[in-house]
């Protein structure tokens, strides 16, 4: 019934209903609203009559009068559209309270302290919420009042300063409104009231309704309930209790209570709280629920029981303890740790409570992300030093260096390093390998630095803020401690939390209810989930991890190896297309037996090879001293060298002479490569292993492009299949990574075997946002909710996604056998795969360690999508 | 009948219909290419059988005979499909010759060198495009005689050498294909025809066909038309007329011919023809064809007449007299400068030869360009010493000087200079204002320097790759020629030439014809025409111009003047908004001034002022020099600055940290330019002068954005009109120029009340395409097809226009009274205007110097999108 009393109102009525005992209240329906602005924003009267007839019943039930001085009801009253919605009212508690109800809380509590700190912060949020009185105002004046006492927090104010608080707050507020605060309990009910509705429009949730599509007659309801205390004597208690260990996921009844105690107490942690069961008391501690309060615990055990097997799902309840009455506060899914997750899942599809699609739908995909790495140890580990973006998990530690080669050296001689870089690039590769994890002052979580990391299935922090990073002078500093070569850091990964010193890590087994879990997934999913791997090492371990090919194998790293750097460079400042054909063929054999590696290791899975893609300029070297060495090396003067080099300058690399547009102007090289992947297919043929390459081209704009660049690798490829007397079969197709593409995706389409994805690219141009610079603003942009998310991690569906759709809709509608993919860092992110699956895409390809990750968000997607 | 016969058939037959004596032929229709495919590859019975019966009414009308040894008729063969596409099989000449035509030919003649060549020819141009004989062989053979024979030109062979040649060229023939060279000449056509349906398929014309979307069974026709030769005796001749003077429009027939001679003598140039009328003949030059053929001649004027009166366009027509016959070769639409285009277009309407919308269609807008600037003096000038780009139109001589503020000092002492640059930043504003030209070594036709010279209509020759510049020794070198500071230079911004010393110029007067066409366009102009200007100065041309408002105020040019630039640097540099705010206000009256000269140029036309959009880093100084006076002057050290200034370095300028998004960061900078505007606004309205000011937002990719910065202008405006109790009407917009945006237009729409498309940074967005970076590769792309034009200059519409079509259409169904306008420098150019027309645009807005080209295009497409 969420359509009619809201989405509160009705989880509310859904415990009522199960017999549940929750304080009284009603709901004032969602369609009171629209009837409430028809009549210029006044409640109709026959609204208030069928109200009142519901507080009398909540009077009954409770035992307690509103406005009645001996035993008060207090209310709650509450806004519940819908759909959660920022903007619009929140909640007033204590609705009741008056000069004289205030007397009688006081009595039943036998606490005037809690009585009056409980009207003063009443009459500031009515002011505030309802009567749209300045915050401010009352602030300073308790400000004012506890200097005057010369004390610093509130508790230390006096009931005598609470009461004249109080006058001061009335005081406030007839001066803001001209009129005195409302003492009926009556007046104060029907103001809020119609301050619930008279939210529904205010600017600001206006504009987040028409932002989100949301119908402006939809309107809110009001929820009316009564307030129950914790506090009112010895057979009062509140306290929290989970249905399973939400930590282990053992299915034992868990929780904490305090007696004569009011909910805040608990969450706020001044006093420490005591355990419910009798089995989790420890020696010496005080007495449990089960002991203390038996009938209440009998009770609370056999509600949240019910609950648990209602909602079909572990349990997180709040409860109240009122005079040796047990009132649930609330119940709700309890957070739980992956390992929980997994096994209550697991367990809860054996225990037939829940089905296997709903086990498979119950774990959260991105948690298992914990279960995937090291975790370091809570309990060992100091404040942490500095903070970054959790690039990539993990928990690692090792000594600082700062340079590439200083990590390729300590790792040389078997030391544990961490690399720390002001920001990495593609020439640091290698020192990233040889690193335990990597530590960045600048970019963001896509940068360079946090792909390749991921990719590699590696520990990093980006964007470290409070780090300063001297590379030349093997130093640096953080959060304003010195870091000196050889200083032990320790990174987690997982909260991008960076310490001094070692911090011991544990491994967590994957264990056998992961395994089941991932089973059923496969038995759910329709999409084919494929790993980022360009080595040997990263395809077997993506295997492991269930890949069914790769997506994407990065060609770069095949040009950096030191061994080829000096001929790769060669061919980059030839100056005909021989010498360059010349130079690449030096390179040959060594990619060829890459590509042989990489095959193997996919044992006749689809491994799907972008051919080159970065700007050459990313292949010379930048620093004096190495354009120097090289100069040498290639034999040119250095004069010459510089001015090549600078004449690959560009002003915005990210969209500049890179990708297929490399192969326009020297088709030499994706024939090099072509070649490479076609001789390599042809060795694993000869050893009898099967092989299926599909050759991608990077960057593609349009049909054209993509119609000279199809016709230089068929050609190749033939070329070198007839020469070796095999069939082999292979595919070509496109990145769809240019906007431009998407949009005249039906002529790719003719030209294409299969398209893949690249979103990273596709965001930075759709958004016209550089994922390297956009750390100075993103940021802010995702925090004041201008952005949904950070597009680089979960999928812009409405600016991206609506270019992705259209490039679906058109390719397949050009060439219906067209195989579709996506291979961006969004291919592990389960909200985009989420969009994939409703966009009929045939694969997901993401790093390695994230590929169970998808397996399990590809089977949540078919599942939800009705797929499966 | 073009679909049946194709363009080229339909010509001839057109010229045939009208009694125009055209040589004999006729056209194998596009239908008989499918059955010729149906009956693999065969020309069916039929169509031979109907085509000889054709042949014979040819031999009839010529009084020649195909094969006949005596009167050879010779005969042409040429493709034709429905529209002209590449790859297709060109032209065969002289079909019919062989070993005992070739004497007939040589006979009637009366020149066997001539016959043989002939001969020679037409088996080197058979074998190579029907018999598909590598062409290079050929050529070796020529190659090889002309070595033994130790000439150097074709022309010194002897007849024998010829006669040797061709038995040579035969034997190439057998040797390739296996078969002697067909002697017959039925054979011959045969193979040819067979050869132009063949050429249908071949895979280049198949891929032409995918791409553009041509139906593969359009088909090709045949031509197949008598050849007739101007050399055969005394009364025979041949030459070009034109029945205007294309130089200045004047009417009076005109043209050259030469006596016994080929079409091809008058072309290439090697005699001098002498004048076709009487009048045209000087003293002293032989006699005019008026006075030698005087009945060919009035036959030939007789002709002239009915052409043009026929296609109502004046034509350029080419001509054979053989014995005595005038024989009319082609006639097409005559070429003609944009005066005599201006002129003929205005007296044909006035002879009522056309209609006045006729006339409008009849200029072509970009062809204005020439009259609007002055134009280099083509007698007086010298070989041009190098070649860049013609960025912005004009002729200009100056003294080179290779900084911005050299070129400020000479012009304060009254002296002219071109401002030599690598290439230009908004720093060097000042010093272009103060040049008369600008010349760059690196940047293309959308580069900063081309981008903003065309604003300020300057000339400037941008991209001169054999240009070197060494600012900080004010020198240079231009194609190896050593260049220093006060060397003259000229510079022709039409054609991209340099020159060395100083060229005249003429200013060309725009006359009175110019502007009758030009009210006469502005009465079938639909979409309206405004300027992109940021000066008082260039509004008031712009308005000159006839143009209707400001489609784009940029205000960079405010932050960036030297009495200004020391508070934007404090501003960009604060540590706070209050620090920041401070800044500004010092700023803004002279930014209200600003605004009050260009809403006064504007006399109550529309303004769009876009708010600040490039990245903050622009406004810093980047030199070291520069860097220590700043420190000093804002009281910091020069570590700390240096610190500041990095930190605001971008990968990716383009898609950095600019537009809104400094103001989503900085709302302090857009509240200040907010407030300016609504100051001066009310100034004006002080004065009693209108004013209609359009705030835009730069670079907005949400909705999100929009909202915030919407109800940031709203609010700072409204506080601005109550404070001075002042009613403007204003409106607030957006710029389209990132994909997203686009993408995401309706909910744009519902935030905005126009929508300016920045098609610049669109193009770069949508196309991954630097414009900065693509001189490496974007020249080649247009040259191989694989762009169909430059994209920054004329809109790439399938997809860069395909995304603003999505926008147009998305915005106009949220807001269907949404304006609708293009700011790029798109909004100049005649393809685009087209497309915006299509799109119902409400304007388009472009440089100054263009609003004629603008508002003729505008006319022009109107028509022909049938808006009027």
């Amino acid at each position: 019934m969420r359509n009619t009393l809201g989405g509160k109102g009705a989880n509310l009525a859904e415990m009522s209903r199960l017999g549940v005992p929750v304080p009284a209240g009603f709901t004032i329906s969602t369609g009171v609203c629209n009837e409430f602005y028809a009549r210029g924003r006044k409640i109709p009267a026959r609204v208030k009559r069928e109200a009142l007839d519901a507080l009398a019943k909540v009077e009954r039930i409770m035992e307690a009068g509103f406005g009645d001085v001996e035993r008060p009801l207090l209310v709650s009253v509450r806004s519940g559209a819908r759909v959660s919605m920022p903007g619009m009212m929140d909640t007033v508690l204590n609705l009741g309270l008056n000069d004289r109800t205030v007397e009688g809380l006081a009595e039943q509590s036998g606490d005037r302290r809690f009585a009056f700190d409980s009207y003063r912060r009443f009459i500031q949020m009515y002011g505030d919420v309802v009567l749209g009185v300045d915050h401010d105002l009352f602030e300073q004046a308790l400000e004012r009042m506890k200097r005057e006492r010369g004390v610093e927090g509130d508790t230390e104010l006096s009931v005598d300063d609470l009461l004249q608080l109080v006058g001061e707050y009335k005081a406030i507020v007839s001066d803001a409104t001209g009129r005195p605060f409302p003492e009926r309990p009556l007046d104060q009910l029907w103001g809020a009231v119609a301050a619930v509705f008279g939210s529904w429009r205010i600017p600001r949730a206006e504009t987040y309704r028409r932002i989100n599509s949301i119908p402006s007659d939809w309107g809110t309801a009001v929820n009316v309930q009564a307030m129950v205390f914790g506090n009112l004597g010895e057979d009062s208690a509140t306290g929290v209790a989970f249905t399973r260990d939400p930590s282990t996921g053992d299915p034992r009844f868990f929780g904490e209570y305090l007696p004569q105690a009011q909910g805040e107490d608990v969450v706020a942690g001044i006093r420490t709280p005591h355990a419910i069961t009798r089995a989790d008391r420890v020696p010496g501690a005080p007495p449990s629920m089960q002991e203390v309060l038996p009938d209440c615990y009998r009770e609370l055990r056999r509600v949240a029981e019910s609950l648990e097997r209602h909602f079909g799902e572990m349990q997180d309840l709040e409860f109240t303890v009122q005079r040796g009455k047990l009132w649930m506060l609330q119940t709700r899914t309890g957070k739980r740790t992956a390992r929980a997750a997994v096994k209550i899942a697991v367990d809860m599809a054996r225990e037939k409570v829940i089905d296997r699609r709903t086990a498979v739908m119950r774990v959260e995909p991105s948690q298992l992300d914990q279960l995937l790495h090291p975790m370091l140890d809570a309990a060992s580990a100091p404040p942490p030093a500095g903070q970054g973006l959790p690039a990539s998990p993990g928990a690692v530690s090792g000594r600082a260096v700062f340079s590439a080669e200083a990590a390729e050296e300590a790792a040389a001689r078997g030391e544990k390093v961490i690399l720390v870089r002001r920001e990495t690039s593609p020439e640091d590769i290698g020192g990233m390998n040889a690193a335990q994890g990597i530590l960045t002052a600048l970019g963001g979580m896509t940068s360079h630095a946090a792909v390749v990391a991921r990719g590699m299935g590696k520990c990093c922090i980006a964007g470290c803020s409070t780090l300063q990073v001297d590379s030349e002078g093997r130093c640096g500093e953080l959060g304003g401690i010195e870091l000196k070569e050889g200083d032990v850091l320790t990174l987690d990964g997982s909260s991008g939390r960076v310490y001094l010193g070692e911090v011991a890590t544990v491994q967590a087994p994957l264990g056998n209810d992961f395994r089941t879990l991932m089973r059923w997934a496969d038995q759910f999913r329709r999409m084919r989930v494929r790993a980022n791997a360009d080595t040997p090492a990263d395809a077997e371990q993506a295997v492991e991890f269930g890949a069914e090919g790769i997506g994407l194998c990065r060609t770069e790293h095949m040009f950096f190896q030191p061994e080829r750097l000096l001929a790769v460079r060669r061919m980059i400042l030839a100056d005909s297309a021989e010498e360059r054909a010349e130079a690449l063929e030096e390179i040959l054999p060594m990619q060829r037996d890459d590509f042989v590696g990489i095959f193997r290791a996919l044992k006749g899975r689809p491994v799907t090879v972008r051919l080159l893609d970065p700007p050459l300029h990313e292949f010379l070297p930048q620093s004096d001293a190495e354009l120097t060495r090289m100069a040498a090396e290639l034999g040119v003067s250095e004069a010459e060298l510089r001015r090549k080099v600078a004449g690959l300058h560009e002003f915005n690399p990210m969209l500049g002479h890179r990708g297929c547009r490399l192969a326009i102007t020297y088709p030499e090289i994706y024939e090099e490569q072509a070649r490479a992947i076609a001789e390599a297919a042809c060795v694993c043929a000869e050893e009898g292993v099967r092989t299926r390459p599909e050759i991608m081209v990077p960057l593609t704009s349009s049909a054209e492009e993509m119609a000279v660049l199809r016709e230089l690798i068929d050609r190749t490829v033939r070329d070198v299949l007839r020469k070796h007397r095999r069939r082999i079969a292979y595919q070509v197709g496109t990145m769809i990574e240019v906007p431009r593409a998407a949009l005249v995706a039906d002529k790719l389409a003719e030209l294409s075997d299969f398209f893949s994805f690249g979103t990273n690219d596709l965001t930075q141009t759709t958004m016209a946002l550089s994922r390297d610079d956009s750390g100075r603003f993103l940021p802010e942009y995702v925090e004041r909710e201008l952005m949904p998310e950070d597009p680089f991690v979960s999928l812009d569906i409405s600016g991206v996604g609506r270019l992705v759709h259209l490039a679906v809709e058109s390719g397949r509608r050009a060439r219906p056998d067209l195989k579709l993919g996506i291979c961006g860092e969004h291919g592990g992110d389960p909200r985009s795969i989420q969009f994939c699956e409703q966009n009929g895409l045939d694969y997901v390809s993401c790093s390695p360690f994230r590929v169970p990750i998808a397996r399990l968000a590809a089977a949540q997607a078919a599942i939800v999508e009705g797929a499966v």
